[in-house]
């Protein structure tokens, strides 16, 4: 079950980062969508590595192809499965890596767990696996602007430490794209760029936060008591590789700085809709969507790989000093907004599904 | 699936805060396990109110009885059943509210999900709810102690703006149980207990930051992609009513106030084990636990029940004042350790089993 | 997994034969159906022991108790559990049998699996643990009758090699409830009351088929590949105590007697709605209901329990004979009726939301 | 949830007869097992079109091609994503079915549940959908051969009238491999080629029952109550196209034929192990495997595709007559003998993960 997620719209991802390629079957979408693949390529285009100085050189066309569940233009209701074959693979770039543990990457326990790994790259690790994933948001995301006008868009918030003042009520996805480092807040962008400009040519990495927002969700999504909407996506984003936390609405400062008083969120009547006046519970109360907007924010690590030298050991247990080379990204989070947004629809897509099942 | 948890270590729990009584059925369970209810009373215990002046004066002795899937005092491998009866329910102090939806409460959302609410208290929103996790966690603790000597522990690290100093790998039970906010910073625990204390008299609440450490964890829990470690201790944590934040290892602050050089964390040998001389990553990397002990946080917001007048709407639409009665807690967080503790116990013993299961 | 059936109608079941006693969990009913405690005991009074001379005189009274999830006779969405509680065990009849295998019964299986067993009767093995799926089978019915006008009804076919004539578009509850057998053919229930008598005072069993027809099941249902509804109905009935066979439509004579040119359902149209001649597929075409009645029929072995000597072996090896005590039931088909109802409302629940949530 | 199959072991296909291929993804495949993607084609091969006079001429290579999951001759433990390109697609044949429904095929329901299909031959419906399935299948034998040295064989039991005589505990591949029918008995498998050969001549075709035997399946494996071998077996191929029955054991004629004294299956010690005397239960008792050979039996009814004209409707409800075309079997029984061993394998391959897991 482990490359799979969700239960009415159901995906399962495959793939490593060399080998024949990466992909994603996905089960249960309802029939007669429209989807074409140019739809699920721009998703993809957003993700792939190369597209600006400061992300990986990593050149993958990371052209998609469906192979099955589409016909004539429609979704058939049966598995759609999509393929994007590896090319610019190097594995002889990572020969060197072969019996070294990385640190802060997964080569030490994919050994510790499986007996054994793909030493080329990343393997199943790598964030080359979130192709499929992307792939499937794609659709989900069709499916939830076409029946439900829900609109998901994700942005870079923070850099290291350097916050973005975005409102997530008014931002566009426009204003996002605008931006290399898709950050809305133009001031703090030009900085971030420049952080991550600097980081990277110091062989360094920087982390920070992505936040998302998720417009027109429908009241009633969630299911409690496990299947809470804030917990599917929780669970959602930290399956993301170098994700390290999640908050939603006041998060974590609002369990700290707010008492009772000042943090709940008084109901009111907006246009004959049951409205929140302010929206700390972040668009969910009791694990069901309210009608605000859901808003939360995902934590990422500094990219792991770094262009510099560290200590570590190899398979025998021997201490050794890796001299980093690979190409890498010297900041995830430009690249993660839009595996952000594919998770988030994923989530919605079948909580929308599995509402309308056991609901009407 | 709603209320089911878990692959192989699976739970589905059951019960509204008023009604005939609230439980578990753990499947999948392994045989030939000692169980004794005196397990499963002791964290439930740990849960139930009125332990002390900070928690909710409702008296609920909850006890449990084992129905099934135990005998002779070892478990059969067949479903366990767990039951606790309600006993102090009082649903008169609840018609009140039958109308009117309690701000920051589940009362609107659950009419918008489902068209219908057990009005009597917070039905299946109650936190009443976890007491079949609390049962079942103590026999997936008693698991995970038995095979693989793995301890859970929870504790309170922050109230509202009051932070602990606790040394997450020395931090013992007896600590945490020595205050009646398992704080186990007894200078902090003072502090915190003054202000709980003054927000109970206000008629306001406090939220804060739970912590938890689990060790022995074995190296190789978890499963990527989706099921990463990481990602079901989110899930399962931002399940727990009032949760709003999740993060492991560095979390926000590691990724937002360290670069990639300073982030990652070296490895070494150590007694002939491989070890990590830093704990950044919180006993997970790539998903799959590293034999580091697991450190995580959840952030538990201001409980939403105050004693104060506030501006709300009821089920017509029309503003109304609600004036809260009913019983409640100022703070969650002392009674959230154990469910903490529950839902961390329950995820890794279903890793503990589904590695078991594939790997060997 | 084990105890749970069912993906968004799910039931999680539990109990020994001998304990607290047996029950059930249903997760994902639809909120705002009416159900009330009757109409689930209705089901159970035709499932329980002691109904006739040919049924076994085990006495007890199965009195359901409905815990959670149902509120002002509505259910809420949220799990709804119920409890019997077990009254006539007689442990202490079965001391004997502590450390022997019972001929084709699961002592050894029981043993083999999970290396323990509770010797106390069947203990999960018993036909006792069918209590919770005919509770929730109930349910499942009442959905269906309410949602789609769907009637669930299941008859005896045959008795050893007695068999019925009986025509299953026509045939009606009445028919059936007015036989002690549950077989509406009057002449042949007759002498299947008289062979069954004969076998019980011979301390012998009898086997034989159970017939089914789901009538108005709207067409539709069924998810290929896996989930084919035929898919979904045999694995079910094959999960059912002493089932050894299953088989839909034309079956196993359709099969082997048949040629295409014969076995082939022209369809037609009759009152603007698609209609097949004849109903060879049993209602069921690429794993999808076409409108037609769905029929299928379970074989069921002979009862294991017999009151002979038997030759066997106990745990530890040593060939013993066995001297049946115990009451028990000379012919489980009477009682098997009101089971594979309850399957078959299960499963078609089940595949009802699920097309309404893919297909809306 | 409808393309997966499986818990812990577990695969989903996609695909469909016309468009890009069809394929499958194997999720949880223990680390480290030995796979070529030779062992995969072979059993591809058997299932394959064009084998012999007696099954369809559309002529398809089915070449596997190994998409992720396996390094170096090993599995990783990640997804194993497996794809046969579609090569002999003709759907221009199809264009005269576009808008008409073929008795007994899937064209209406799959009309009626998704409001589409894809009219270019059998689509999600064919039986093409099985490579797949027998692709996963090959990598399920070779882990349980390679584990535990279980074997599965299947072989065709009966072709319309015409019933062979076979030992189930002695029958060898070569035996089933030796006839072009897959039948071991040599005279029966020559009246049954001359049978099919007349059937295909005169547009006509025919059913029949397939039997399978799994020897070396070690007792314990299955679990009760809703997941017993049986079932789950059952389910499995009941979801292959054209299935109409199944029996375990004794089926249909054990419950019919005998009583319960000549049915119980007494216990024996032979070498140390326990054994029974008959195997009137198949192998399997109380849902869990007792070490004797498994032994089912699964009936498929006559192709639906048959070279006479029909009477049925189109998608507007007019009566038309249908001249089949296309290229069929007139009999599937020997390319069904090898998808039943493919399901038999993963479901042996699931439940001995599952049994590793809970029970050590």
């Amino acid at each position: 079950m482990a490359s799979s997620f969700g239960h009415l719209f159901r995906i399962s991802t495959f793939g490593e980062s060399h080998g024949g390629g990466v992909g994603v079957v996905v089960d249960g979408c309802p029939p007669r969508l429209p989807i074409a693949v140019d739809e699920i390529q721009h998703d993809l285009d957003r993700r792939r590595p190369g597209q600006s100085k400061i992300t990986t050189p990593r050149d993958e066309p990371d052209k998609a192809e469906i192979l099955s569940g589409v016909f004539e233009g429609l979704t058939l209701g049966s598995p759609i499965a999509i393929l994007v074959r590896n090319t610019d693979a190097r594995p002889e770039a990572y020969r060197d890596f072969k019996d070294t543990y990385r640190p802060s990457h997964a080569d030490y326990t994919y050994e510790a767990k499986y007996g054994i790994r793909n030493w080329q790259g990343g393997g199943r690790a790598s964030a080359r696996e979130t192709i499929g994933r992307v792939a499937a948001g794609a659709i989900a995301r069709k499916l939830l602007a076409t029946t439900a006008n829900v609109e998901v868009l994700a942005y870079v918030k923070q850099v290291y430490t350097i916050a973005a003042e975005i409102d997530s009520s008014r931002v566009t996805l426009a204003q996002v794209e605008g931006s290399i480092v898709r950050c809305p807040d133009a001031k703090a962008a030009e900085t971030m760029i420049a952080r991550i400009d600097e980081a990277r040519r110091a062989g360094d990495s920087l982390g920070g936060i992505v936040e998302c927002v998720c417009r027109n969700v429908p009241p009633g999504l969630g299911e409690p008591v496990f299947d809470r909407l804030e917990a599917d996506l929780a669970r959602s984003m930290m399956s993301l590789p170098a994700s390290k936390g999640f908050e939603i609405g006041s998060g974590f400062a609002g369990s700290t700085q707010l008492t009772g008083i000042e943090h709940n969120d008084p109901f009111t009547i907006e246009g004959g809709r049951v409205r929140t006046v302010s929206n700390r519970s972040g668009g969910v109360q009791g694990g069901i969507s309210n009608g605000e907007d859901v808003v939360f924010r995902v934590a990422f690590k500094p990219t792991a790989t770094i262009r510099q030298a560290q200590k570590t050991i190899d398979r025998s247990g021997r201490h050794v000093t890796l001299e980093a080379k690979g190409r890498h990204d010297p900041c995830v989070l430009p690249r993660a907004v839009p595996m952000v947004e594919a998770m988030a629809c994923l989530v919605l897509a079948d909580h929308f599904l599995r509402q309308r099942g056991q609901c009407g």
